[in-house]
């Protein structure tokens, strides 16, 4: 007997085939019993009459969820069902019989689930959104590999500290004092500078005492850098990807959009070119909603939120003030207050997902930076190094991950969006 | 004037294209300067004669070794010349001339190289193996995903000691003790439960005392586990995995293998199916080769090399002693002294890439074995969880990637296959 991913049972109608899962759900109508069972790759309901078979009729009403048990059956298209198709059992195997499970099907508070997660990924909510965070991951590298980007790791373990040492977390390398990376977007500069165009995409770390709903201690970022590309040539590479990541979930996960109750409209409704906004007009949009916000402050969650309500795609909200952004940041030459690089906030209130900019190219300008900033320029000779030796305009973003997974499954909080949230009072399991 | 990457350059002969890059060396023979350009994809030979563009030629002069440029040319089929075309330069544009570059074409020592590692993967050597890691990175992606595998990121910040607690980093989380995962292996079994076949790839760490060729304290990791794949289907899995990558590396990488001076015919002589060695066989050969060697030891560099020796493909030595292995290890049915486990051995002495075995399934056992090896039964009930709700059989492995690329580019160490090698005592830059 051939033994079939359920989703791929739909091109196996009426074949007769084996299932392997999990009970997922079962209910009866006295003489027709249905079994819904999940493998990880969908839900199919299968269907058992006791009139033809009555001994696996009482064998299955005894099967408990979550239980592991291979079914065969013939698959019978039913356009009713969300597979579209279901399976009429004909044999039944039970592998392990599960001891009473803990998360049933009514609702459980989110600290019993967390408590949990390693069971709580196996319901049909949960794995639809981390099938989806792996189709993202994987057309994030799709498309800067079809660009002729480089995957080249930036380290975890790093000693400098990038963007300042309140969020670090730090450890005891050899007793040496070190820190877990923030960002790769440094040790990027040094590798475009070898390989061109390249990205790294890995765990980054913030200690940040920070609980709400967009924040994880632990997150997944894609950060791409390339040698030759200027401001508008970065923006126009982060929109095309953010387009791609969008348009590749709806080709492939409408039944998990469905699954979630995402307004799969809302997800059509993004459309090139992004919206572009000027951190300037992004403040006289904020004062012209009534909403109270000072030139040269930095934008909080709410302050997002309201210029997300204004367009259905992303929008890019560009040259801030330099003084709130990394030293990094080219100046823009028409006003070298504000810098050559935008955040890309993202519609319906999941905040920014992308910030990016052109990098300093000029050695002085860079090391005035850093001293302005307070940065040890020692610590940093390394980098420095990048402009004095064939140095070149670049310029790179950093896309992170579950927000963008969080967004476009339309989730409340980004601890659904990874396996183990790691957050500020939780790391277990 | 269109920008074209030297790795296309031969697709455009004839044309007259723009080329970016740097400076990697120049020579000349009084009247023909050939400039070596890099941009990060090739190198390519690009010429100027003094009778045809004089002013050319003398400023060609005085550009320095990693100065960043503009070339403009024709491209010129040129069968000699490494990528089979050079430039016959019609323009230059010095975009920012280098300081004097430390790193020469002399040999300089490895500590005078590792400090300043940004600037050695500039050379044509340490580009080539990266770019090889980049596309052995995205095949293990690409040959998991055609089988259905989903990617599931595992935490690094963990609060178990996997495998014990000697070798690991231990972090303050917001005033509790963490550690950086040294394998996302039982989480994979979680996912796996959840997912059907799942894999995770990120990195790993270990503070071993250690400082061989073989050894890095921060190292990339691709770990598979699959629900109902059992001891056999997990051996073939891992060997058409490791012959995907060889071949995949045989058909994009000629240029770069023969870059490294790469002997490719060892590479060329990979053939499936892998050859499998018992452990106790694998005693007998070490013993009949004069190598001292009791039955219940585990290998070290040195015998894994002895046994790498006898073949031309990488060999599964199976059924280790089950004392010297994981807890989590199915013992063999029919010895259960043994496990189901096998260890995958590079040829060429390249040691252990792989570890996989199939997981014990059932819970009492498990729930002993835990015991046994002296681990804290109360941290591993969410482990044990996955034995209690629907268990079923499955297995998995762990590829080395550093050791996989060191191999299949054919060099000494393993700190020159990652971009910024972090060893024990080293971690700048």
């Amino acid at each position: 007997m051939r033994w079939v991913l359920i989703k791929n049972l739909k091109s196996h109608a009426g074949e007769e085939v084996e299932i392997r899962g999990w009970l997922y759900n079962q209910r009866s109508s006295g003489k027709v019993r249905f079994l819904i069972l999940r493998d990880g790759t969908g839900l199919v309901q299968c269907v058992l009459t006791k009139e033809e078979a009555p001994g696996l009729f009482d064998l299955a009403g005894e099967i408990t969820q979550e239980s592991s048990l291979k079914l065969t059956g013939t698959v019978r298209e039913e356009p009713r069902a969300p597979m579209g198709v279901e399976l009429s059992v004909t044999g039944i195997e039970l592998i392990s019989r599960a001891e009473p499970y803990p998360i049933t099907l009514k609702d459980h508070g989110v600290d019993f689930l967390a408590d949990r997660r390693h069971l709580w990924i196996r319901s049909p909510r949960q794995a639809a959104i981390l099938r989806i965070r792996s189709t993202v991951e994987q057309a994030c590298r799709d498309f800067l590999n079809s660009r002729d980007f480089v995957l080249a790791d930036a380290p975890i373990i790093t000693p400098n500290a990038c963007e300042g040492t309140s969020t670090l977390f730090e450890i005891n390398y050899h007793d040496s004092r070190a820190y877990l990376s923030q960002s790769g977007q440094l040790y990027n500069e040094a590798t475009a500078m070898a390989l061109g165009r390249v990205y790294c995409f890995g765990p980054t770390f913030r200690a940040e005492k920070s609980k709400t709903r967009r924040h994880l201690m632990e997150f997944w970022m894609l950060e791409a850098e390339a040698a030759f590309l200027d401001y508008e040539d970065n923006i126009k590479l982060q929109e095309d990807l953010v387009y791609h990541l969008v348009q590749t979930v709806l080709e492939r996960h409408r039944d998990d959009l469905r699954l979630l109750k995402r307004d799969i409209s809302k997800l059509e409704a993004v459309s090139l070119p992004f919206p572009r906004l000027s951190y300037t007009e992004a403040v006289s949009l904020l004062n012209e909603k009534g909403h109270s916000f000072q030139w040269g402050d930095d934008f909080g969650a709410p302050d997002e939120t309201v210029i997300s309500e204004s367009y259905s795609s992303p929008v890019f909200v560009h040259r801030f003030p330099a003084k709130i952004k990394a030293f990094y940041m080219e100046p823009d030459p028409k006003n070298p207050e504000v810098i050559l690089g935008a955040d890309l906030i993202a519609p319906e209130g999941y905040g920014e997902i992308i910030g990016g900019s052109q990098r300093i190219s000029d050695l002085s300008l860079l090391e005035r930076k850093i001293k302005e900033h307070n940065l040890p320029v020692d610590q940093f000779q390394w980098y420095l190094d990048l402009r004095r030796f064939g140095s070149v305009p670049h310029s790179g973003f950093g896309l992170g991950i579950e927000r963008t997974v969080a967004w476009i499954c339309g989730i409340e909080h980004v601890r659904e969006s990874i396996p183990f949230p790691r957050t500020l009072y939780r790391m277990h399991p």
